[in-house]
């Protein structure tokens, strides 16, 4: 079955639709978009092969010119670098794109992110499909059109546009090809979406984990709709960030920094960072009286279970505060989180100390 | 007197204000925005000690933190490289920026442009305000919300974003600073707007043409808040381009064709390209019998008279197609045109041909 969530905002809303083989329907989705005769396909160098092809194979069924721009994959390759090189093929392609063209990204979150930006400033904007192909872009990237690239010192994400898909067509198939550890860093924000809204999506998961991790495609869709239908409604909520949506940022805040730390992924993953900052936050909550250590040993075990990291020694709490200073979504040098306030509701903190902080980072360390 | 133009975009709707002396009022606007602590100046190698120190002087006696970011003037900095060195600069301040960190562009439509993209982009949107000190930038740059960069093969301004600024603050005092071939620049925009939409505008270029080139103060501003207000009304009329902003785009096509030949400004500068492009235009449109020939000589004479250049030789009329088939105005390689109907009036073309193009390019070579 396809299962359809509709993302409302206003005259920029869409569909995400979740379904096995939807690869296949991508030219006539194209196809039947307003004007469209172009389409540039983005993709990385590992999905190029895979699933570029095919999506190019799709479009040009339904008459629709399609080149494929392949990159070299990975998130130290989200930088103004790849920016400029996707810039330079997307310019280059005869005839030259017009405002019509249509930018299709085929791959995880590094090539949402990178392709939604090239299609938000190629003529100062271009209509774009997103067909994420990991679970982590499939129930994060795909929701909430931020797009953007990594500045090689200052930080990731920093520089980008918000700027909304045209659609987004979910492959649940995909995920068979996805190793196992990057299927992880989407369970993480499964469960960050379990804890900052709903428990019933964690009992789900709990439910679910072996399933789940063996990519069965109706339990996956399933998931993956439960998720989006989160995300949606949060962002929804509030487009531009400005309040309630800051609560996707739950475990991100240290699990940023952390990842920062590590240099972008080479040693730490995306989802245990964020797993790792989702266990300190619990952690601070527990600390504050916000919740109960059993809540927080849930969402830790769970976490556990879903082979995600939990723990971690050596980490440098000055530097981890550096960081998180410098991040974008902190405010004059104030470090802003999120912390939950009960299982599946979470509150936003702007009197974070770098003690509280420091406790829960060493807190980590321990068995 | 100072002169207030309110450009109505819904809750993006800003000020232009236009008087002598304004830049001294930047710092008490700047502390008048929500939230406003810490402001980046950005302004060219030229515009730097002149009134880029001028700006960080008024907005710190306003207890705004300001800091000076300086660029390589010129439009051939106008490119990804600069964009990227703007970006290091800017998430480089100390303390560093948040979302709440204001960019101030100071200079001519280069710097516009460029930092109105950097704003765009650094944490995917900073709010900016406008400083132009160019007559171009005053009734061109400083309205419509465009920003962007040149490509370095494929053209200019094809990577950017819309981004409306806060505010523009034209201080007409320095125009007195800007070269004369720089101001004939600007007087090709302005004579621009008196063909698309208004003959008064031409009448009143005409009666006072020694007055403008000499600066004279009032005079500029209320040249300026003519311009402004026929630029806001179009704008305002279409925000994103789809229709009737496109006329702004008379005399750019052609005009677009012939700078990008020339390899940007280096030999025609952008107010002479684009007043051949209006006399080309103007020479299309008698050719269709949309205007008396009578019209396109007035518009020539005027040009003429203002010092901007209405006669050049040696144009490739090929090279001239092809690259306006690549501008991203262009439609599935169709080429689109604005000629006027009569004076006052356009209408949008999208059924030219290479040889109507060809024969208006070589007529530009007759005397």
């Amino acid at each position: 079955m396809e299962w359809i969530v509709r993302i409302k905002l206003g005259y920029r809303s869409y569909d995400v639709r979740i379904a096995g083989g939807l690869l296949e329907a991508l030219g006539a989705a194209a196809a039947a978009m307003e004007n469209v005769h172009q389409v540039a396909v983005i993709c990385d160098s590992n999905v190029a092969p895979l699933y570029g092809t095919r999506a190019v194979g799709s479009l040009e069924a339904a008459d629709v010119s399609a080149t494929l721009i392949p990159f070299d994959s990975g998130e130290a390759n989200k930088n103004l670098k790849t920016f400029a090189a996707l810039m330079d093929s997307l310019l280059a392609i005869e005839p030259a794109i017009d405002r019509n063209t249509v930018v299709v990204a085929v791959g995880g979150g590094v090539t949402s992110d990178l392709a939604g930006y090239v299609a938000a400033s190629a003529l100062r904007g271009l209509r774009w499909l997103c067909c994420p192909t990991t679970l982590l872009a499939d129930v994060d990237a795909s929701v909430g059109g931020k797009t953007g690239i990594n500045h090689n010192t200052a930080g990731k994400n920093l520089i980008g546009a918000f700027h909304q898909p045209s659609g987004v067509m979910i492959d649940v198939e995909t995920l068979r090809t996805q190793p196992d550890d990057v299927m992880k860093c989407g369970l993480a924000e499964c469960v960050k979406h379990g804890v900052i809204r709903e428990t019933g999506l964690l009992d789900f998961i709990e439910d679910n984990a072996e399933t789940i991790l063996a990519r069965d495609t109706e339990v996956t869709a399933d998931l993956i709709a439960r998720n989006v239908e989160i995300k949606a409604a949060v962002v929804a909520d509030d487009e531009r960030e400005a309040g309630r949506r800051a609560h996707l940022n739950f475990g991100h805040t240290i699990g940023h920094a952390i990842e920062t730390l590590a240099g972008y992924g080479k040693t730490v993953r995306h989802g245990h960072a964020v797993a790792l900052g989702m266990v300190a936050a619990c952690h601070m909550a527990v600390k504050r009286g916000l919740i109960e250590a059993d809540a927080a040993a849930r969402v830790r075990r769970l976490l556990e279970r879903l082979g995600l990291s939990v723990r971690r020694k050596g980490l440098d709490t000055g530097k981890v505060w550096q960081i998180m200073q410098h991040d974008k979504k902190a405010r004059g040098g104030r470090v802003r989180m999120i912390l939950p306030t009960m299982l599946g509701q979470v509150d936003i903190f702007d009197d974070i100390t770098p003690a509280a902080v420091a406790e829960a980072v060493e807190a980590l360390a321990a068995k």
